[in-house]
């Protein structure tokens, strides 16, 4: 066996801790498949006292993790630390400059700096792998790149934040609130004590960025996704979804549209018999569409700290065998600026919730305002009779344009018998 | 760009055909990701007349595959031919003793010389990769080999075979019996003239072996996979594993146990909301089960020309980076010849239908022969009352190993009030 890979762990959290630990457990497995051993020569972490459940002993200790990047002992910089700059950033473009491959897990940093990350590591002949980025263990990106290399992408989704999927999952099975189920799941760990990068739909964002890169051969644009977070989900619209056969998922959705690259986050209903549908709790799960191979579905752990540990170290196992691939599969200096597809443009069917005044007439006028905007009804359902009162009447339309969506929504709102901001959600044609 | 990888294709049928569309079709953007052009430079097919729908007047033609191999205009063979020996086996090994790369779809062959073939390509420092010989265009080897690579693989599962899992969800859609779908999917080009190699189990088997070997490191063991089909499953049974909550699909499965490498394919009763209970139609589905990933969930197309040329053309795309892992995922030398754990050895839970005279006493004799074999009774219907007539009983049991239940099986099919040889299905725990 050649001699060992050196690599230099930067940040020891939970993803940290748990790739000492399982290069140290299946070690000897790893090794056999990387042709030689992966060996961690050096860390860094704020904090040297910290009991991390792991032997660090013999292991060369940084403060700094650009420090870290200067290690001669280190071939291999492992950036774990996390945020689109700062230290993570130094360490990365120190470790390029020094001709080092680099392994991330770090979304935000490849969503924003990906494409001019990926031509510095180019320009040194370096590698540099994200796999851990998306959708944790799930080995997605790898599929993009290589797995599907013979195919033209049209679309691909996914289910990317596994604390919005736990909480609408559970708002569905269990009946139950948004804040309700958000608490619950702070409480629990699935879900952070500032939770708005997940339920806001940022991380979604950063990690569809990356995905769209990989499958359209494009600079990813963080910039570009249009991003709705699952705050506004009500109960009563995931139970009108169950009844009209969707269910309700944080959907990033990327597709090249005529118009451009459609880059969107946003809260989908999709047909309860879809595998994406079937995703379920804390799990990810991705789609991909290409003219070849048709639909596959990737599904699996997208967060914790082994399943990220084990994505990690697919990339590693790929550098101590040489195989350095462009980091979006073609050569960074052929990355598309792909232009996006305008707001307004999407073609889709919707879902309409309006809270209305329970009197005669209403359903003209809400009606007459969709025929007068040429969009088709398809379904209505009024469930509760309650004369004077405030009641939900459900409406999905057939293909209609976004922006005339949004036109006639804006009319329906200001109808004087709606009773609240109308609630609308695309649904998604799987 | 630098000069291009020239294939020769041996085999022009649905796949060759499809391969050469697609490379033609899509062939920029995967010059783009294989850092070179992927050229078609010699073909070889019986009958040169026929129409494939694709221009092959600018490629060298052999009538022999083995030419094929040797024609110096080509740098990989893809092999395409099917078939465990003859021409397709002869062609390969040309090819390798020639120190060429080769790809293909044929798992019979890989299932049955697999490991020795890994031994020469990697003698001759050549690429083996056979990536559409499992489960079509779903990049599942790449994830076992590398995208997985960082894990012990406990167990894998899954459905390889569209055509029986095409006749098994149609069955339960449609509440028909195996002969009549069997008749129809023929009609329609899912099932062939001759379906043994599908509803038997072979085809599985063959993608299990190639699969386990890859998982467990072990040389591919086609002969050590219990086989069973999907001919003697019923309708009735069927629609009582609905009723029990359960589907039943053909799986194979592979296991490291305690006694040694379980390879099995049999018709399972997998719980109706588990990720591979959704896999339906012709698709296939697979389940790898990693200590350190968990469950990871691969879905799509099993089948067809293009699936399956998207499968070849990631293979081409890999060797075209010069990416030449070995083809089980550790050096070929290395590979186990892993023991096969004894029949009887495995522990599950059962189903059992039984059809028995409708008369007092029965169900205490069959619950006796359980009780004596230690063997616990889970649930247990008998939904008719209908006295003197012969009626189903079913029954399932706890975890218990097969050596008893088949005992036990034994002993309840000899008594008088049984009257037909009672069904069992292994109850997969997922």
């Amino acid at each position: 066996m050649t001699e060992a890979m050196r690599i230099g762990v930067a940040g020891l959290g939970t993803v940290g801790a748990a790739l000492v630990d399982v290069l140290r457990r299946n070690g000897e497995a790893i090794a056999a498949r990387a042709g030689r051993p992966i060996e961690v020569t050096a860390v860094s972490a704020r904090d040297r006292s910290r009991d991390r459940g792991v032997d660090l002993s013999a292991v060369a200790w940084h403060d700094d993790p650009v420090g870290l990047a200067d290690d001669p002992r280190v071939d291999v910089v492992v950036e774990l630390i996390g945020g689109d700059d700062g230290p993570a950033l130094g360490a990365v473009e120190r470790a390029f400059a020094a001709g080092k491959d680099v392994v991330t897990a770090n979304k935000a940093m490849v969503a924003q700096h990906g494409a001019s990350l990926a031509l510095k590591a180019e320009s040194q002949g370096a590698g540099f792998a994200f796999e851990a980025a998306v959708a944790g263990g799930i080995p997605i990106l790898k599929a993009l790149r290589e797995g599907l290399a013979a195919n033209r992408i049209g679309r691909v989704y996914g289910i990317l934040n596994g604390t919005c999927n736990y909480i609408l999952t559970t708002m569905e099975s269990e009946g139950r609130g948004f804040g309700d189920v958000l608490a619950e799941a702070q409480a629990l760990g699935y879900a952070e004590a500032d939770p708005t990068f997940d339920v806001d739909g940022i991380d979604t964002a950063h990690k569809l960025a990356v995905i769209a890169g990989l499958a359209f051969g494009a600079a990813p644009a963080f910039g570009a996704v249009t991003v709705e977070g699952i705050r506004s989900i009500d109960a009563v619209d995931i139970a009108f979804a169950r009844e009209l056969g969707y269910r309700i998922k944080l959907l990033g959705v990327a597709a090249l549209t005529e118009d451009g690259l459609e880059q969107r986050v946003q809260p989908c209903m999709v047909p309860i018999d879809s595998p994406i549908a079937g995703v379920g709790g804390v799990l990810n799960g991705v789609v991909v569409e290409g003219d070849a191979v048709g639909s596959v579905v990737f599904e699996g752990p997208g967060a914790g700290g082994e399943a990220t540990a084990s994505a990690v170290i697919a990339d590693l196992v790929d550098l101590a065998r040489g195989h350095r691939p462009p980091a979006f599969g073609i050569p960074a200096r052929r990355l598309r600026q792909a232009p996006a597809a305008p707001l307004g443009g999407h073609v889709g069917a919707y879902y309409l919730r309006l809270m209305v005044v329970d009197q005669p007439g209403v359903l003209a006028e809400v009606a007459t305002i969709l025929r007068d905007d040429a969009i088709s009804i398809e379904t209505l359902l009024q469930r509760s009779r309650d004369p004077g009162q405030i009641v939900p009447i459900v409406i999905t339309v057939h293909e209609t344009s976004e922006a005339a969506m949004m036109a006639a929504l804006d009319r329906i709102g200001r109808l004087d018998v709606v009773r609240e901001t109308p609630r609308m959600l695309r649904i998604e044609r799987l």
